[in-house]
């Protein structure tokens, strides 16, 4: 691993906060990722997540010492039940407001609350609450924590601000068209959306059913509908029979449906003498402002809708944690979460969003199984620290997550076979990917051994970071132990490949593309080997073929990395476009375009199973950010970049890829490469051209191969004419 | 340790429980534990427990196979939010009825809930929810729990008797004595109390202000009574200032205050124009029968006062779970609570409190730190195990808990020091005891090592229990090295005591009461070491005096176990009479003859910091059941046991003392014995005799120095006549 300069940068550094809401850190998080997990519902019946839920601390205390040059009068308030102790003294029940005479003087605020994490506010001339304030589990004192919006100001910066009340907003949307057949109303609202349904106009009692769809056959089938809800209207009351909630009938003729669900379509059902007018969708999104940071365009349209569908598809899944689809799971899957926040860098940078999703994933000590149950997503779950940290510099979080890093590592370390490698335990899932053939699941898998060893990466890395410097160094040293052992022990000289595991000591003749896709995306081979991966494995049609989204992923990525951008785009026209061919305004977590409507809906058993808004689809947004706009960070935060556009068999592209505190813009033609970055360190600019080219500063440096190399100094645009290479 | 014959005996074995609400096991002890030590307020604010508190589970998956001669309706209930799944099929919402078709089917019930922990009843015909159910969290499968009574059926069966809402019954107590002066009322409940006060006849606006007291001057002193309330009556609202909840005033005139208090006293103030008729008090107490099943009368009346009050301060504290105190803390303490659990073995046989008790102050996995943050408390955690098993034989319980004792003794042997031995470090509080000289802290102390030293006997014991051999004979041996390396390192043989402690490998020429005593309860040395430890240490009145009835639990214990009786019972009189001399209607936490009311009321820096109603202040029940009525179990709950009566200079004496299913009875005078033993096994009755007695039956055997040894037979009265010793 790269040696990498730690030094505090731009934004998410230590800077001391502006007042807010604290609490025990990591609970607000973990609290509303149980929240968001506990929403999925199948025919009607609640569908909890398969791995335990771990809950926030439910007394804590708040404390700081102030010296008061004069008296000052504070006002305070708590989520849960508190009281206030002034030196030793204890004040009667929960005051809203409390003196503070001259002088030295210990606060302790506790509170008490088993419903959502207990959180204060406090408020005086001087004294404010703010990250400066400890907050105490009672076994651990900790600086206490808050939310920042993407704006890195506190998002719970009032009084009446309360953080357990975090919901995002919503807008009224019209259907775009509305069928009335007898006692049922059919809507369509033109995209895939996630919302409230208001009921319009009600009248009467009775029943009110309704389906929901993201097609028109699932919204038509009242019988296996994924999502129902259904109301039941009396002359007094409204009952939501799902949640069995009893609410008091008042005069108001418009009920919005207390769950907000995926739909494109629904079917609304009336019965008894009850009657609508109509509905509107009160559609549920993140405010990630009027334009995406983030931006792609270029000569081909479809390549174009394939970028702003996918946007629309992240967003829709970038929520107050990162979901895996709005439909089925609404869960946070590590694996499919590391991808999304990839993604997410290229067009939101919402890094609030996946600190967030770290923290709900992790849960809280100790750790009783994998994330998720899976032994890959352990992994993933590392590596995706490792990404924030680089793509934001956010030293902050890093600091204090590594606890919960070396906790979960601890797991993974008690579980290791005698070779010190990982292997899945009987009640461990090891998943890689879903697949057309029965993957071999024995022994000591090539793939778990490199996302491992990206793990230990991980931790040298953030340890580091949190000023840990022997284990910085001893995972380090584990790591480059690790990878000594991969070539000699999963190399194949005959199928010059990565063979796809050993069971008792003996390889598998069996070869799959995942171990050698990340040994090409991790770095872990030398130029020859990486051409045998491409030839033998990533253009091998023998090879089974990768049928998900979520592996297409890191297949097309590394198709990238190996130069074949061409290829890629073509990949990207067939199999996206397919899916917008097939009508999608969202991408899909499955797609076969041998499989028919409505067969082509089904997944797990379930009719309406597959999600048709899944946050994987949405992976060309990473890849024509990183790999033609050809943007990443080199050093974390963007303190250095790079930037290696790519056309492929683009004539013309521009976009924008978002830095922690500015945006890097670049064009390209065949003959010229503009480029200005803002709010950023300095980059390097590299790229082939047949001839020399000129720079409207600096001085490009021949690499040799037509491949040049110039500085790229922050605020300050770019212009290059060049030649494009044959 | 004595080899124990581990076999299922009478009550507590593991049989069909019968219908009932069932949970995750140890939950809804965890939670009730936490819902009482939340209960604690000090000069009107919060004061939560200064240790970690866990939290329940929030979702759990209730799941059960059946295989069906017949279809059948099942009726289904549930605290918290569930989904019911027949084999892979969700039903809509939360059915309260559900068919279940002939044939094999597995049911599955998910519930998630925040607030309490997740519950469920289930009652069809042949499908009923017992401890035959499988409950998960997602990490671990157990057998699904309940609460049995004290008669051994489970407490929650029927679908109405929801488990969170287990609340203790309340009784109304008109005052003996009322007064008003002015705007106050001021009543005496003639005896320390506990329940809510009943606002009578309450009529206008204003608010109430309620200062409570154990003594008149607490309740009088407005400033500084430990214990509030105040109540704001507006025309449409009545408020509780503590907790800031309002209610709707309606045209009821009794309004009964929301916080069950400790108190004989109270003062109760309007203002504005609000006005009472009286008050009255919901006295909330446990229902343990007409009659306590232990019993003690004696030719003394000042001993049998003695015991009277000990019991009613005892069932005051036998709560929901055990606590300390009803005034001040209202928490579990481990070291009070093994106290009280013993006493309570003779007086109530309150085992499902005991349970319910050491499963609270256990808490959930991972340890963070000593339980209550007390190094000794966690050895007297693993030993009041110990104690249950032998008074109660409950093997299930024992089976239930092991993990945890298991998951405790890792945190302990993760802090031994190199010796293998126990020390404070220093997040952990080293208590012993309160003591007039400031104590050595540091470095090995004697006390400890005993304590834990029990704790690995205890491992041991419940390992075999629980059925893990390997683990029972480890432990063994590590009790065994222990105890080799006690006498070498802590016995100083021209002090002829143990020493208090070593530090730096040198004994500190300090000797204190605690390992002395506890070497002796715990049979650690030999007849010569007992006596020198009697003559040097216990009564010797140059090492420093034991000031809190908690630690004159033992040092009584062992005086009477080196066969003191007489000598007890005066220090009874003194010290037990003197409170009761002093108008005590309940025993209280110290008692000093030489503090002066209401100075001696004072505690911890509060003017009325000293709890009048303490656990701990209850030790006569035991020593007088354990000691005089002379009655102990030898193999787990009662299948052998002995009785060794001993009036000390009492003329006669009678008692009984409950075992898990029946009473052994026994009187004596002092040429009398007579005994009767039902639900239990065979007994042994040991006394001396100055003549050879003559026994009802069998054959009386002499041991030497008059010492004769009997066998009782249970449901067979015995009656021997004897001539007491001089």
């Amino acid at each position: 691993m790269k040696k990498i300069a730690f030094m505090a940068f731009m934004a998410f550094s230590n800077a001391v906060m502006a007042q807010t809401w604290i609490w025990y850190p990591g609970d607000m998080d973990i609290w509303t990722g149980n929240r968001i997990n506990n929403l999925r519902t199948e025919d009607g019946g609640f569908f909890p997540v398969f791995w335990r839920t771990d809950g926030h601390c439910q007394t804590v205390e708040f404390s700081k010492t102030v010296e008061l040059a004069e008296a000052e009068e504070v006002e305070i308030a708590a989520e849960g039940r508190y009281s206030v102790k002034i030196d030793k003294r204890y004040q009667f029940g929960m005051p809203g407001k409390v003196g503070i005479p001259k002088g030295k003087h210990t606060i302790k605020i506790a509170v008490n609350n088993i419903v959502s994490p207990p959180a204060i506010w406090v408020n005086g001339p001087t004294i404010k609450s703010d990250d400066t304030w400890t907050v105490s589990d009672y076994a651990t004192a900790e600086r206490s924590d808050t939310w920042l919006g993407i704006d890195g100001k506190p998002m719970f910066d009032r009084i009446d601000r309360r953080p357990s009340g975090y919901r995002l907003p919503v807008t009224a949307v019209a259907p775009a068209k509305k069928e009335t057949h007898g006692r049922e109303i059919f809507v369509d609202f033109a995209r895939e959306s996630m919302g409230y349904l208001m009921l319009n106009g009600v009248k009467g009692n009775g029943h009110v059913n309704v389906f929901y769809g993201e097609s028109p056959d699932e919204a038509h089938n009242k019988r296996r509908a994924y999502l129902r809800d259904k109301i039941v209207f009396t002359a007094d009351s409204i009952t939501d029979m799902m949640t069995m909630t009893v609410t008091h009938r008042t005069a108001d003729r418009d009920y919005r449906l207390p769950h907000s669900r995926a739909m494109r379509y629904a079917l609304i059902e009336c019965t008894g003498n009850v009657s609508l007018s109509g509905v509107t969708l009160m559609s549920e999104m993140k405010d990630l402002g009027k334009k995406y940071r983030g931006s792609f365009t270029c000569n081909d349209t479809l390549i174009n809708r394939i970028w702003d569908v996918s946007a629309y598809t992240l967003h829709l899944t970038d929520r107050e944690v990162m979901i895996e689809g709005i439909k089925r799971d609404r869960w946070m899957w590590s694996g499919d979460a590391i991808q999304s926040y990839l993604m997410n860098y290229y067009v939101f940078m919402d890094a609030p969003v996946v600190r967030r999703t770290i923290w709900a994933l992790r849960g809280k000590d100790p750790v009783k199984q994998h994330i998720n149950t899976i032994l890959d997503y352990t992994f993933y779950w590392f590596n995706s620290v490792y990404d924030y940290y680089m793509y934001t510099g956010d030293r902050e979080f890093v600091q204090r997550i590594y606890p919960r890093m070396q906790s979960l590592m601890h797991f993974v370390e008690g579980r290791l076979d005698s070779r010190g490698m990982v292997q899945g335990k009987k009640e461990d899932w090891v998943f890689i990917d879903w697949s057309p053939e029965k993957m071999p699941k024995g022994g000591q898998l090539s793939f778990e051994q490199i996302v491992y060893l990206r793990s230990l990466e991980a931790m040298s890395l953030c340890a580091g970071v949190a000023g840990n410097k022997s284990d910085s160094t001893e995972y380090h040293k584990r790591a480059e132990k690790l990878k000594a052992q991969l070539i000699p022990m999963f190399w194949n000289d005959s199928r010059k490949a990565f063979i796809h595991n050993v069971e008792k000591g003996i390889q598998n003749n069996y070869v799959t593309k995942y171990a050698n896709m990340f040994a090409v995306l991790h770095d872990l081979v030398d130029e020859k080997r990486k051409n045998n991966i491409l030839n033998n494995v990533l253009t091998n049609d023998s090879i089974m073929p990768i049928t998900t989204p979520y592996m297409r992923f890191y297949e097309l990525e590394s198709l990238c990395a190996l130069g074949k951008h061409t290829h890629v785009l073509k990949e990207m026209r067939g199999y996206w476009g397919g899916m917008l061919s097939e009508g999608a305004t969202s991408f899909w977590e499955t797609y076969d375009p041998k499989e028919k409507y409505p067969q082509r809906l089904a997944m797990y058993g379930h009719p309406y199973g597959k999600s048709l808004c899944h946050a994987w689809g949405a992976s060309p947004v990473y890849l024509l950010g990183k790999y033609y706009l050809g943007i990443k960070p080199t050093k974390p935060g963007y303190e250095a970049w790079e930037a290696a556009p790519c056309l492929g068999d683009l004539k013309w592209m521009r976009g924008d890829v978002p830095a922690p505190n500015g945006n890097i813009h670049i064009e390209m033609t065949r003959q010229m490469i503009t480029i200005y970055a803002e709010g950023c360190g300095g980059g390097t600019l590299s790229f082939k051209s047949r001839t020399r080219p000129k720079s409207s500063y600096g001085t490009p440096v021949h690499e040799g191969d037509g491949q040049y190399r110039l500085k790229i100094e922050p605020g300050k645009k770019m212009t290059v004419k060049y030649k494009e290479m044959k």
